[in-house]
């Protein structure tokens, strides 16, 4: 796992470099990638499909963008993506622990990634975020980047590394508690079935999954994941806080859908911590949500970046296998 | 202090009543507060004043909303404010801890208070946000309230009271860690130089103030709340790590612009905390933002409830003379 961080003192160093396109040669902190797939943040592929309607275009449009700014990233939604490769040099201060011939997948956001297209993207028809690609990149020593494993395959892998902070970060904070209960709203989803899992192995006494749907339900129930499954919309404050019942030591958020945050504060006991992983999250929502219900918890920005989390989400993987089948049922 | 929340069963009951209107006699957990003054939150007299334009029609338009709504809050802005008044009855079960007579001052926002206004605000000008008013208005067993304290001026508490939530909160984090050193962004305003009094008195070691001018920074020293203060643009990341230099174990965001996510966690070192109490915080910049530069920091959305945070702030501001002359000097 190359997820070490460089040393303090570098951290602001990365983004100054960033906007220069890859270099042939490594630096001394860098690591050169061959490039194999680009895959496009959903919001930017959207977008872009948008604007530019045929595959043709769409496909113009990225290669202009790739031109012009030296990586990925769109101008209107300002997102990126991440990609995969193989490491074709390794420059000799690199912290990332890569090797050449590693296969690797980006876990900081394209936007980040100094990128040089080759091939005009000839083998993609634009029709879809998944951009077969041949190209090259540059990660930083800040850069995080996570080596495929073996023994899982390639859609699987990154399906799990899309989502790894969760579990990580889960597994954190219920350790911060002594047999705690844990609501994960969202559970049947893919980062909601990792920190399910993770909060079980974290030590977790009463598990509870939160869902929209009995089908959803169904599928956690079989997986195994949680003592209560419970069907709600986790829009809906009081609907939440019946649901779960009894309130909760640690709540995970883990719906991406706005307006979540007052119904996982009111599942929430006194003491407790709600830990927010959607991006749907609003900061005001949540600060004022807490204030207004005189609620004493803590609230976590769900930070994607634990060390080690890739590695983490893998084994919980490979180990449970309730989450793998939850995962697999999702991508088709 | 009034601020002991009741049974974690009811937190759900408070807005169901919440638009009926006050009720002559208080229900057996509610307390009726004789108001003596609004104070319009000052987003929401903004837009009244630029939609409405002269000070007879905001009364007006004042007066509409709270018999349409049997509540302050601004349709458009949705927000409300706090009121001032005293206390005329408590109801057997009110967990509050008020007594008739008390002159309190709500913490929680108008656009959750039953209210109705017995004056027609004759004696308000609608010329600025502070509005006189007779009327009456009830309190929920969820509501909190703060006893005005005899020794300070109303405005001096009222606005103390605007922002006890952050020295409590940092009181908590910094006692997370042993003898860290922390930093406050935006350490000359309110909630800055009372969290750097709390963070000063829950045995911070290096304690750095970060202001955006030279004034600003001259009145910090004056007031000795800070080992250092530093001036750099809250927004800018490379400046403000530049200028905190050693990443701190806390850093305290009280900077109230757009974009201070990544300075912040710049500046924190790794196993670091980041409070954001600023309401212009971005989750999707502090989540993704924390993760692109793979910075191991536990980030909290600033929950403006702490247990005893009136109180406790209060004590702050008399113990620290500092932080009263900022104030102080704040309000001329």
């Amino acid at each position: 796992m190359g997820t070490a961080p460089g040393p303090r003192a570098r951290r602001g160093a990365a983004p100054a470099g960033v906007a220069a396109g890859p270099r042939p040669h490594p630096g001394a902190d860098e690591v050169v990638i061959a490039v194999e797939r680009l895959n496009l943040d959903a919001a930017s592929y959207r977008q872009l499909r948008e604007q530019h309607g045929s595959g043709a275009a769409v496909r113009a449009a990225v290669l202009a963008i790739v031109a012009e700014r030296g990586k990925m990233q769109n101008p209107v939604t300002g997102s990126g993506g991440m990609l995969l490769g193989t490491v074709t040099a390794v420059g000799p201060d690199s912290p990332l622990g890569l090797a050449v011939g590693d296969r690797v997948a980006t876990l900081v956001s394209l936007t980040l990634t100094p990128l040089r297209i080759d091939d005009g993207l000839a083998d993609w028809d634009g029709a879809s975020e998944q951009v077969p690609c041949r190209g090259t990149a540059v990660l930083f020593g800040r850069s995080i980047a996570a080596k495929l494993p073996d023994d899982l395959p390639d859609a699987l892998a990154l399906a799990v590394l899309d989502v790894c902070g969760a579990p990580a970060l889960t597994d954190r904070v219920v350790r911060d508690y002594r047999a705690p209960s844990v609501a994960v709203l969202g559970g049947g989803g893919k980062s909601g079935s990792l920190s399910l899992a993770a909060a079980r192995r974290a030590g977790a006494r009463r598990l509870v999954a939160l869902v929209p749907t009995e089908a959803e339900a169904a599928a956690v129930r079989r997986a195994g994941l949680a003592d209560e499954v419970v069907i709600a919309d986790a829009r809906d404050p009081l609907a939440v806080a019946t649901a779960v019942g009894d309130p909760v030591d640690v709540t995970v958020v883990c719906v991406d859908v706005p307006g979540c945050e007052h119904g996982a504060v009111l599942a929430t006991a006194d003491g407790g911590t709600v830990v927010f992983f959607s991006m749907a999250t609003s900061f005001p929502a949540a600060a004022l949500g807490a204030e207004g219900l005189a609620a004493d918890v803590r609230m976590l920005i769900g930070n994607g970046y634990v060390p080690g989390h890739a590695e983490f989400a893998m084994d919980l993987l490979r180990a449970a296998p309730g989450v793998r089948a939850l995962f697999e049922a999702r991508a088709h």
